[in-house]
């Protein structure tokens, strides 16, 4: 009999499945004061959390010569080596990790392999594991009862590059029963090596707005969030680092400003109860989503009059030539950067309603930069916004915390 | 500049990222006749699928001792042995996959980890690799361009388990404009080890109905895709095998059903436009969904007049003590089975407008189970449908075939 359940019955996919997790997550808390992470997989009880914020591995490889775990900045200066029990389950307990959320992998005899017992999020262009640090006393970000939005997959047709594009949309509480009621539009853009899906799986972003819309600090918006990469078919590769041209970089991020300006905001338009003038519409990305954002609203002021730069450079030049760890060096000039779109303060500040920068104060050389460029624009009579997240780096927690404090700085 | 590049400027997330992938396939394409499944991440090369079909998969892993490939029934019979290159990377050519969609991992030195190239999947009770194989001349679940529908994610809070739940629902092209217009529902359930996301990524199921539709082949209709599990808090652990009693399986089947009808149909008929009664309404799942059908449908003739069973065990008895394995194992009996059901015929065709039955020839058993109840049924003058899925397994091209059948034979 267990073979033919097992192989035929419900075929391999159902072999030994453990249907009732919170009995289990129940238990774990119960016997040693730990409990499986938000971010596993129902059933897994590893990764687990300690009461006192410590966070344990555990990889079951008896044939395994060495095993590690690495990740994201603030699980700490890893990798982190693994020791085997004598059951041949490899573990290792983390001190101080940063609360929210991380990636993270083993590393599987020089391999770097994700974690079976966690959910995995799109990130370093793979799908990849991530693990959920919950933070005492921080619910911003929770599902709560209150009056949820949706999230909508929608697909359309690019003639720029000829690819369908994959793009998700919040629509806020209330947008299906209040059927004469028009939003105002956040473009919100994500970083390098993330795609669509990272501000609602990794970010939170429809919880973190449901809230805010509850609790009267945000106007109900719809929320875009498109895939930030596009080429033209035929376009050579392109990788962003230090040694690339600004040249390259304009053309590159020109190609995706061409579709949100020409594609993505008419077929949002086209498709939501929109309020569809500039003073409604607002863009902001982070790390590379926040470089796009000041590309594309710095050449296209006319359809923005809200942007948002969160843990991105913010580039001081445009000579084609020059490569962005040389731009990154020198000192950022609000009379020329942009092509001058600062020069002006009194036209800019009357424009603009809003410029917010942001970033974590672990992001060192960022968080400096974004500081530098902040107190210069002010010199020069801008007043931009300058969200720092305390203790937090170039992680999702900043991003979350920055999107809970600009959302109710919009439309008003 | 490096080192401030990868570390600093865009932190680790942004390390060595290749955007631009389009030509990178088509690099790969001319260059020995093999491109890119296209279930992979982007810029992934491997696996890679040859002109005649045959499929290649490497990792690179210069330390590891042994590799090899695993998967769903289709890849043929596994696991296959991965042979190490000069350059530390391991391959191997699988020759006579199955089109469609396969589960697949990696062994390595004894653990079962993901493939890096390839998208991830919930399968199995975890995140897992999986690869698309396209088959010759089909495209019946490909994106056209036709008018898209959404797949739109919704939370409610079930009273039952205390807990939030996660459900997709698909709104059909038009939903958005044609405000008047109230559309059926098709509440479609997913297998164990999966959830409720499989209908959609894995399955397809929103471009499907979308080519449906755009054809005239099949009414437009609202789908709702739940999570198909329940437990109410404190229940204990359950899993579904041969040795299973049939009254556990009813326990904990019931509570999913209470859900359904006492909190899904409520949340959905509140939440869109939804004609709401049972001549509208059809239910449909696969394996232990299409169980939970049968299950939920029997005891609730009032809300369903379309009834379909994909890839499932119809069970034959009610004794609590009995197991799944001995009710398989005995004679189906429709004047008994499922508390006398379908022992009226001429009652039972007057009210369900369809029963669908649907197995794959290579799911052996199931196949072969099915085909014996609708051949009962049909001595006993109820008249199923019973498709057949030609070639394939107890995996998902088999079911968005049954779907494809299925859908317009709904709401006629």
């Amino acid at each position: 009999m267990d073979t033919l359940c097992t192989r035929n019955l419900y075929s391999a996919t159902a072999a030994a499945v453990l249907l009732s997790l919170g009995a289990a997550r129940l238990l774990a808390q119960t016997s040693d004061e730990s409990s499986p992470a938000p971010s596993n997989v129902p059933g897994a009880m590893s990764p687990s959390i300690h009461s006192d914020g410590r966070v344990t591995f555990t990889l079951r490889a008896p044939e395994a010569h060495s095993i590690q775990v690495a990740g994201g900045d603030g699980l700490g200066k890893g990798p982190f080596p693994m020791t085997k029990g004598a059951d041949g389950t490899w573990s290792v307990t983390i001190s101080h990790p940063v609360p929210g959320f991380h990636y993270y992998w083993f590393i599987l005899d020089g391999v770097s392999v994700n974690d079976p017992g966690s959910e995995t999020y799109n990130g370093y262009s793979k799908e990849i594991s991530g693990i959920e640090i919950p933070e005492p006393g921080v619910d911003f970000y929770a599902v709560k009862s209150v009056p949820h939005g949706e999230v909508r997959e929608r697909w359309y047709l690019s003639r720029i590059t000829g690819q369908w594009r994959h793009v998700l949309v919040y629509t806020p509480p209330g947008y299906e029963r209040s059927l004469s009621r028009r939003y105002p539009v956040l473009i919100l853009l994500h970083g390098m090596g993330e795609d669509e899906t990272g501000w609602t799986r990794q970010g939170k972003a429809q919880f973190i707005l449901d809230n805010l819309i509850a609790a009267g600090k945000a106007q109900p918006m719809i929320v875009v969030m498109d895939r930030g990469y596009a080429v033209k078919s035929a376009a050579p590769q392109f990788a962003i680092n230090g040694d690339t041209r600004l040249g390259d970089l304009q053309l590159y991020f020109g190609t995706f400003a061409d579709i949100v300006i020409h594609e993505l905001i008419p077929t949002i338009d086209a498709s939501y109860r929109t309020i569809s003038d500039r003073r409604h519409r607002a863009i902001a990305g982070l790390s590379m989503g926040g470089m796009q954002t000041l590309f594309i609203a710095s050449r296209h002021l006319d359809e923005f009059a809200y942007i948002a730069s969160l843990s991105a450079v913010v580039l001081g030049g445009s000579d084609p030539d020059e490569t962005l760890g040389e731009d990154f060096q020198r000192e950022f000039d609000p009379k020329t950067a942009y092509d001058g779109l600062f020069s002006d303060a009194v036209k800019f500040n009357k424009r603009v309603k809003l410029l917010w920068l942001g970033a974590g104060t672990e992001e060192e050389m960022v968080h400096a930069k974004v500081g530098e460029v902040a107190d210069a624009l002010r010199r020069n009579g801008v007043q931009p916004v300058f969200f720092e997240s305390h203790g937090t780096a170039h992680e999702w927690q900043t991003w979350r915390r920055d999107l809970y404090d600009l959302a109710p700085r919009l439309f008003r």
